[in-house]
């Protein structure tokens, strides 16, 4: 069938991508692109960034426009139109046409789904409320925006601390809002595993943010003239400005009524083709539901470096290509002020989750060559399959360099890469730039040397399990005396600075469960080849060592942050 | 057999990483290890940094010492001393205690060879003038900053415009020298391509060092107090300082004079366990032939990360492990004042010289979204095996997210991708780090196109050579008005703004070849999709356009840099 006529339903990420590469698979085909806002194809992912200031200009977040897509490209964009319904029959879309609430008909041969998602909404009393706000298109910052300059609130309240959440938090404060996040999850950023989120945590708290975590919102309300936020614990949060941001939910509504099939995460389901169960409809973006290349898993990933590939894909596959989109490994990055947050596959919750049975290790090392100023660490957790050795997830978090580390981690999970492969890598080394072991080099020769079974890690989570069921071990602090001082010992630790352990083996039992830890675990890694060596049966070594404890509230966030 | 004593020669990288990794192998093997200079394990990478001050204490070079090797690792480091013979029947070393002058002997049941590298000394007159100096050791770095203290020289020139030598121009300049640097090679960096390379040379011309190429050193000389540099081009620079950089060499004297086998390189052949001819020597770091893993064939690789990878598998398989180090991408990376320049892989010259027929292609997106504040384009060539599309290297200089992208495509050619599967890397997207199409996914998408048959890339060198062969065909320049307006079209180019190009379709003349270029190659591609699917048969598009067009001299270069 010769394809005459695409209509494209979203103009922003997946739609316009999908209309520019349409147009350069054929010159012949009619393309309409139907968009419910007045604007298409803006920085989404710049909202949050425009309200702070940072991004200057409104139209900096103005990537094109209608206008331009006609004239470069010969789509017909047709703003301030929602496509209401699908005839798959007759195949044609009925639209609505905002302005004029007049309904209009359009045939297509071949259709592309990309309406994007929504805001989870909280089924809580107040959302109403004129300043209570979400963060998801250029009208809701628009209006966010107004409300600053006009109302000049001082104190705002952000209802979830996710990756939006988490940005909006960033810029209401540098804005200079007194900025509160409630939370009902134990951390933010769930993606996280918890002592990584820790660090966040108390980033955010330095950098004066209140942190209500553990609390679900249970109403907002307007008592006389000002704002207040009640949680489900019993919180009173007094507020002029309220920001939801508890996630999105795909739009499906168009497809559901035209009988296509969703999938079990509730998004359009389609084919590595971004085909849906109906051949002349395709889908792309948020909308949809896309493969977890780590578990082969149905997943949502709505994100913009999603809707650009899928809405290509899409654009070029309903003309006739093949271009596939395999899945996405669950990269996610965020700037937390002066820290960078970053994780690719699955964190260790996940994988237990996922019925793996992970080995969790966590390295320290500086982002460039420790001699070369300005040094900074980079904390990252590796998740491992134990059994095979494959690489399922990586969690990094530091001032610098996190996003290089990032993507060679999504790079390898992709590739199946096995943790100690890792040292395999050629990275890219000089000074400025890296260390003669770049960080993920290390991170692959802990992961080699657990292998060769040269150590024994043991988590944070498993040695407080241990301490809170009063199981008997020796815990051994190799450390240097003056270390000790400005960071106390682990309840219960026995001293035995590193380059004494061979003298004082006397004060140790080799029958006895003993877990050494240092600051950052490479000396009690080494204290651990020493006692196995000397006949000790059951050593294990803290992974991520006193900088990786999180357990004496934050005061040891503090101390393992400095 | 048991090995109860193990020799290291070299006590820097390599050896100093075999000496840590072995102890922690075992606690009951005798280390030995000789080191030639007075200093272990310093960083040999940093010391062009040392120079300028950027690294402000020589202490901080020193990352270890003998003393701490002792008392840590219980490793017997002897410095000063020279290893000048293997006995490998007695299996001893002789030993040149170089304080002395007396000549010591020790036995050893495996040994390891970590003797480094030299820096070439050119075959001309004046190497031994006061004033002429290397950049290899931490003594020799002395030498060179106890001369800028002492003498307080005004100018340098530097022989040599590869890694150490620009590192080592920089530093000069930094510290207020007028630097010229004299190179044998048309180009400087000559692992990269010369276009790319063309970026460096206008970047080092701006920074106002003076450039010298295409000329040989002939002789240094001494004259009235002042030094000269003669080039063989007739060249005469007054100088108060050379230093050479022109490379080095891997040491070998000992390996031949016992009769180790040695590889096509020159360096020492050894297996993937770092195991030479002689199963009970072990050898790792400059001294070493590699593999690169690309073409499978032998390369030396004198890096700081080689090094120590190669050292510690060369300390745990000494002592009976199976610890393999595949071989090399060959990636490096150099910061040259704002810039950084980086590659991995081979270049297209490589790549022709290896018997490939390559595909190269350009892309200079920002380094992340162009509406965050401070984007900055990263210039990015990369080189496919064309038949297969098999990525066989990248070249990538900019100056912000360049070490990311060319760790990302080092990963990424050691797992043999193809070119256009870089697509479906998830690549970490936030503003701050990234834009919604990442530069690496978009060198990937570019590489789609073409080998979906959507456009036919040029590449600068083919179009002049087609433009010197007085060939026929059409060039359109499909820029704006006022970009043309700023810098003016290629020769002979007819002037069509990509959006009139449909409508004036009838000023070009299907039947011809026509090759079309915009700034970048985005609009030109775009271009080529419009003719070709509207009947024109012989279409090419320039790839990376005219910022990638140096053959205009040095405005070219400045323009393309702007």
């Amino acid at each position: 069938m010769k394809v005459r006529k695409l209509v494209i339903v979203g103009g922003v990420a997946g739609g316009a991508s999908a209309a520019a590469k349409a147009r350069r698979c054929s010159e012949e085909v009619e393309i309409i692109m139907y968009e419910k806002g007045p604007d298409i194809s803006y920085a989404n992912c710049g909202l949050p960034y425009y309200l702070s200031g940072v991004i200057k200009k409104r139209e900096d977040l103005l990537i094109t426009s209608a206008e331009f897509f006609r004239r470069r490209f010969q789509v017909d964009a047709r703003t301030g139109r929602e496509v209401i319904q699908i005839d798959r029959n007759s195949k044609k879309v009925i639209v609505k046409n905002l302005n004029t609430g007049q309904m209009e008909e359009e045939s297509y041969d071949r259709l592309i789904l990309a309406p994007g998602s929504h805001p989870i909404v909280p089924p809580v009393p107040g959302m109403d409320l004129p300043f209570v706000f979400y963060l998801k298109t250029l009208e809701d910052t628009d209006r966010i925006f107004s409300y600053l300059q006009n109302k000049n609130p001082r104190r705002a309240v952000v209802i979830g601390g996710g990756l939006i959440g988490i940005e909006a938090v960033e810029n209401l404060a540098l804005k200079g809002l007194e900025t509160t996040v409630v939370e009902l999850a134990p951390q933010l950023l769930t993606f996280l595993d918890w002592e990584m989120a820790e660090r966040v945590r108390w980033h955010m708290h330095q950098k004066g943010i209140n942190l209500c975590l553990s609390q679900g919102l249970q109403s907002v309300h307007e008592q006389n003239g000002q704002g207040l936020v009640r949680t489900d614990k019993g919180g009173e949060i007094p507020t002029d400005l309220v920001l939801v941001a508890i996630g999105v939910r795909p739009n499906v509504d168009l497809a559901l009524n035209a009988d296509l099939e969703l999938g079990v995460t509730g998004g359009i389901k389609v084919n590595e083709f971004m085909q849906t169960s109906d051949p002349d409809i395709f889908a792309a973006g948020d909308c949809i539901e896309t493969m977890n290349v780590v578990t082969g898993k149905p997943v949502l990933t709505p994100m913009g470096s999603a809707a650009n590939k899928e809405g290509r894909a899409a654009g070029a596959n309903a003309l006739g290509r093949r271009i596939a989109v395999q899945g996405f490994t669950g990269t996610v990055i965020v700037k937390v002020f002066d820290l960078t947050v970053a994780k690719t596959g699955l964190s260790e919750r996940e994988a237990i989750a996922e019925g793996y049975s992970p080995l969790a290790l966590y390295v320290q090392p500086g982002h460039h060559a420790g001699y070369y100023p300005g040094s900074k660490p980079v904390n990252i957790k590796t998740v491992t399959e134990r059994e095979s050795g494959r690489l399922l997830g990586a969690q990094v978090i530091g001032e610098e360099g996190v996003d290089k580390r990032v993507d060679v981690f999504a790079t390898a999970i992709y590739h199946q890469m096995r943790l100690e492969d890792l040292l395999q890598l050629d990275l890219a080394y000089a000074p400025p730039y890296s260390a003669a072991r770049d960080p993920v080099i290390i991170a692959g020769a802990v992961g080699q040397n657990y292998y060769q079974g040269d150590w024994d890690p043991i988590s944070p989570h498993e040695l407080k399990a241990k301490m809170d069921a009063g199981e008997s071990f020796v815990l051994v602090d190799v450390r240097t005396r003056l270390e000790l001082q400005e960071r106390g010992p682990l309840p219960g630790a026995l001293h035995i600075p590193i380059d004494l352990l061979r003298r004082q083996l006397q004060k140790l039992d080799p029958e006895k469960e003993t877990i050494l830890y240092c600051a950052q675990g490479f000396r009690s890694y080494f204290g651990n080849r020493i006692l196995a060596m000397r006949g000790f049966k059951r050593v294990k070594t803290l992974s991520g060592g006193m900088d990786n404890w999180m357990y004496e509230g934050e005061s040891a966030a503090a101390q393992a942050t400095d």
